[in-house]
């Protein structure tokens, strides 16, 4: 049956997938996305002063939370959720009543492949999170469930299945996603080199997840998507989206679960203003040397069979080891406890109709 | 100062790098790699009957050794060395006095990129080898160390500086490098995706190591460069690289050495036999389950500082864990004494200078 010219064709996981934008701004930059955003539902996580009006395009599906949306919802566990900080995003993910969420910042745009096609970055992320990960052994093919690819020579046959994708880390051009330090020494530094390759990162091996264009099962890993505590009234910032990076990739390696990075690329608009970003990092930048070997040689124990188990046993090993490097993260810990404890009262089974129509949350459709 | 037109320019390392072809034919491969060969010194190893004359384009500088050559010079130590099988490439190794060894098969061309410029592979992977690896922690936009590159957001700044790079692996366009069923249910199947990165298998990362376009520091790693016991009186065939591939991954992780793969791409002419494949690599796929769970969870007395220490412990592990999965393990384990035992009689400081002009091996310049 031929299809009418003016129908939309249905979209991958349209009715699986929630959108989630943390904003402070007006979401012009959706224009760009309508052809590939469109005929999703959207969650806005308003940032910063819920007086001010977000304008959203026309034709859009979502609903917009502000802070007062977020202490309503919460109560006082809304204590976890960050203010001033674009940790506030997984908020978004807390209230999705979805299996998938796509995450982007409001200054990415679409970008174009070699080819000068423009990139459905939402769908590669959806292929990546279909098809299966390799976290036990590497493929130097790169992704071998990728059209065109396959497992090489000497891979063993007993781990071609592979494990179940948690996580699709996207990448961006242009604009490389610097720390304030290379920002600084390399103002003019742009990311033109297109890498066609998506890969699994493998056990056992920790990376620097960044939340600009990011993708994930939230039935397998949401709890662990935990974004901490930054911005207003906290000591850093720009670590929100790594913090998570660390637990998350803790959580599934410990669980068997896959992380994929590479594919798909969107197009980062804007340098942030380094000196703001240094001001911003510069606790954290002494702090990660600590985190990250805690987190290279933390395990956590067997009977850990669920997300929200291990994200509890992490927030425990986090209070004794790195409570000792500083306070913040004996707060750190017990707000990861306040975001599972948020994270089962919304997602409790008894809740879930009722999530459906948050009352007063902005709505649309 | 101009250069005159016909003057060459010396290429990067020219004297201190050895590129080592198995072989059982004449050579015309070179004349593609002329430009990019031409000022290095070749080493060939002959395969197989060694009344049979090689033919090597004019004009190269190389040293061609036969099975004749490596029993004269290796005496009852000889028997580590296949036979058969381009395994013996590993004899080029042990003889070279260079710091660093590419080798190649004789039917892999010159690729050309995306833009249509041929691929210098030695030039790539001598770039890989001279920039060091991040072993510790993943980049997400690749090889830092490339120009347009750097490490991204919460990348550890003391991690930087990080491991001295032992091998680069080099990838294949056209032909895949799949075993034998892959290549029986996908006969057609060609790689045809240039993916333009460089990166380093993380430590305790294990991957399948080709060697048909491989480059190694040879000062750093080249004891552990065996290719085992393989073709000829041998049950297995088509695992010589993976099995020096496992060693090799081991013994950097143990050393704190890097590894990379991606970049340069090289041009695999012509798909081998998959039902001769098949008949080689039988035992291997069954044994390669029992060989990877082995490698993955080995690990190493802190004694063993040095690759040879290490080559030897391993093989004491090889013998008393894979013993039991097939009695070729205890042979292949003692063969690895005997190719330690090899090396060390070949490159001991005061056989040095005899080795730089061995007699009868042919050798022309």
């Amino acid at each position: 049956m031929a299809t009418a010219p003016s129908a939309k064709l249905t979209p991958l996981l349209k009715d699986e997938l929630d959108i989630v934008i943390p904003t402070i701004r007006n979401l012009d930059f959706l224009e760009m996305w309508r052809p590939f955003f469109e005929q999703y539902h959207l969650i806005i996580v308003q940032d910063g002063d819920p007086s001010k009006k977000i304008r959203v395009p026309d034709g859009f599906d979502y609903q917009l939370y502000n802070r007062n949306d977020v202490n309503r919802i919460l109560g006082p566990k809304a204590s976890c959720i960050s203010f001033k900080d674009s940790a506030c995003r997984c908020f978004g993910y807390l209230v999705s009543k979805k299996k998938y969420i796509f995450t982007i910042d409001d200054d990415c745009f679409v970008a174009k492949d070699p080819s000068g096609k423009e990139i459905n970055a939402l769908e590669q992320h959806i292929k990546n999170l279909l098809t299966p990960s390799t976290t036990h052994f590497f493929n130097t093919l790169y992704d071998p469930y990728r059209e065109g690819a396959d497992f090489v020579r000497g891979y063993p046959f007993s781990l071609r299945e592979g494990a179940p994708t948690a996580v699709s880390h996207g990448l961006w051009l242009n604009i490389p996603d610097y720390d304030a330090p290379t920002q600084l020494v390399k103002p003019l530094e742009r990311n033109t080199r297109y890498v066609d390759a998506v890969m699994t990162v493998p056990k056992g091996t920790l990376f620097p997840m960044c939340g600009m264009n990011l993708a994930f099962d939230r039935e397998l890993i949401g709890p662990a998507m935990y974004f901490g505590l930054m911005g207003d009234g906290q000591p850093i910032g720009r670590y929100d989206d790594m913090w998570a990076g660390w637990c998350m990739k803790v959580i599934c390696d410990h669980l068997g679960l896959g992380v994929k990075t590479g594919l798909p690329y969107i197009w980062h608009s804007k340098a942030s203003n380094p000196f703001v970003n240094l001001k911003k990092e510069y606790k954290g930048i002494f702090w990660q040397e600590k985190a990250i070997p805690f987190f290279q040689s933390v395990s956590l124990p067997k009977e850990c069979s669920s997300v929200e188990k291990c994200h509890l046993a992490l927030a425990g090993e986090v209070k004794s080891k790195l409570g000792e490097v500083d306070p913040y993260f004996i707060k750190l810990a017990d707000a990861m406890v306040t975001w599972i404890e948020a994270w089962n009262m919304v997602n409790s089974p008894g809740e879930k109709p009722a999530m459906t129509s948050l009352p007063n949350a902005t709505s649309k459709k």
